[in-house]
């Protein structure tokens, strides 16, 4: 029996590869007069459902979709959060 | 005396605003088979470190950043943790 899973994957640029949109978000803060930020880096955040047999499939799943398009594994790390939706209604 | 906080943002489009990249990256995962993704939303996750008074005061300018640079508040939604740095060195 499928089972919904509710998931949500952040996306980040590895440490190592510059980000030049960081900067200049970074830049605009401190124009704005917030000095005492730094370290600014831009990622990707994406929620999504998925149907899985089990959280171990879903996990499965979902490395497969990071690797293959949400993110470039060259360049970016990701992690992600997976929880069990309530299924309501008819019993399994 | 003044700590470091380390903040995650995580901005994202209000559920009643159309998100075509999310039903891009929806389309292009069930062309790779997988046919179980539904609801995909593509938002932003920005991390960035801060020197702050204290926890109110790190929410209190992170709040202002968000609304002034980080999000667009008509049509995004935002929310943020924030954690305290471990300072290492000199006594305070």
């Amino acid at each position: 029996m499928s089972q919904e899973y509710h998931c949500r994957i952040y996306v980040t640029l590895r440490p190592s590869v510059l980000d030049p949109a960081g900067v200049a978000v970074q830049s605009g803060l401190h124009q704005l007069g917030y000095e005492g930020v730094e370290k600014v880096r831009i990622g990707k955040y994406i929620e999504l459902t998925m149907m899985a047999h089990d959280k171990t499939h879903a996990e499965t799943q979902l490395d497969e979709m990071c690797d293959r398009l949400l993110a470039n594994p060259v360049i970016e790390n990701y992690c992600y959060e997976i929880t069990a939706l309530e299924t309501t209604g008819s019993p399994k």
